[in-house]
């Protein structure tokens, strides 16, 4: 698995041992850790906040299943941050576990002036329904969640539906560990804060596919306070996400 | 001929006729319109300042012409901002007239909200050379130059010298016009400073591609002044482009 880390040089030569707080950043469809590296602009901002800023890729590559280059919403970068149960994707396509369990404790290992306890999430369209879920469950991981157009309702949209019915089977209750409108409810989170962005030209959140609204409603009825920004103009492109990147670091940064 | 025009969007409905500055962008080998847009993150620093952006191709396309897409150096994304004089490239390959007598003009024309008289030029490698010897020869229609990394002496360089023998014939004396190390001997223009930044890890600079001493000492013989940065770590790359871009568009910005 690949991924691409960011070190804020300003501070790695002057710091110990955890030190250096940290940004998980997922990426959404058919990306690569490269993509939000060179179009979504972070390392500035992340730089000037001294903080690093991790992406991994967004599913296995190469794991020699048949059909898994075939579109660009299964399989190969289209991973959806959960743990497939049905063969043959059951032993590769697991990036619920490689993201909560594996990625933040061998990066960790690697880089030791990293500050393991000072961790934000965030992320894109399928990355930030990843983001909502993980950080949702895993409220001691995290000090923060933010996201850019999330894939918010997934198991009421085409897009996930498909995906889900071939990584984890028919039974649709198996699929709500994954969705954040579901998880949100059962959640003992206690974020002060979830940010949200999504372009009011996003065609991706005016088809339906989206659902911003759902996660909206659900984080209501749970309590938990969400702040929603509808961006004029902007729609689902990296030109979005690099247009707020700053926005959403320093989100993080206050809490890191 | 494909170019990306960014206008400001604060500025656009709220100005009249010949309002909006414009920096135009020549991009290196290899590139198109699109690279320096999607990696170089100019839109952020010129939607501050007011200022459009203009990033032309650096090459015709699909000229048809055998072998114009066998190499990198050559052809295809690699116009080198001359006007061609040799079969079968004489045709198509004449980047400097379209840069200089039919792009501004035409984008001018397109769209009257810019100022066509408010222009500053810069560049980056093959399109640094470009826009040194292009504004050092054209200084009525530019306010400021700068560049990152500039192919600054060409006729030295072996990476140039093949393709002039190709565009221009062997006789290398009408090379000279498209070198700024000679160009800046015979200018007229009078730039309060030319801006030039170049990483201390550039792998062209570092095997003599690139020669930024030599088009520093022609300038010093020619009373022009010239600012250059070494910047320590960087090498060629957009990275580097895009951790300076502020600085160019603040440079012009302060002369538009």
């Amino acid at each position: 698995m690949t991924f691409a880390l960011f070190l804020p040089s300003t501070s790695i030569e002057s710091v110990g041992a955890n030190s250096i707080p940290l940004i998980l950043y997922l990426s959404g469809l058919t990306c690569t850790d490269e993509n939000v590296c060179q179009k979504g602009y972070p390392f500035p901002h992340c730089a000037s906040n001294g903080i690093a800023f991790l992406a991994p890729d967004t599913s296995p590559r190469g794991a020699g299943i048949e059909g898994e280059d075939d579109g660009w919403q299964f399989g190969t970068g289209a991973g959806f941050y959960c743990d497939a149960t049905e063969a043959p994707y059951a032993t590769n396509y697991n990036m619920y576990s490689y993201i909560v369990d594996e990625l933040l404790s061998f990066v960790s290992g690697e880089y030791p002036a990293l500050a393991s306890d000072r961790v934000s999430i965030m992320g894109h369209s399928m990355g930030g329904m990843g983001a909502l879920q993980i950080a949702l469950k895993n409220p001691a991981l995290f000090k923060s969640v933010s996201c850019f157009a999330p894939l918010a309702n997934p198991t009421k949209s085409e897009l996930a539906r498909n995906a889900f019915t071939k990584y984890l089977g028919s039974d649709e209750s198996l699929w709500q560990q994954y969705d954040p409108c579901s998880v949100v409810g059962t959640s003992e989170a206690n974020y002060d804060n979830i940010l949200i962005d999504v372009g009011d030209k996003d065609d991706f959140a005016n088809d339906g596919t989206l659902k911003v609204e759902n996660f909206v409603e659900a984080a209501k009825a749970a309590n938990k306070k969400v702040t929603l920004n509808v961006r004029e103009g902007y729609d689902h492109a990296y030109w979005f996400v690099s247009s707020f990147m700053k926005d959403h670091i320093d989100f993080h940064a206050t809490r890191l």
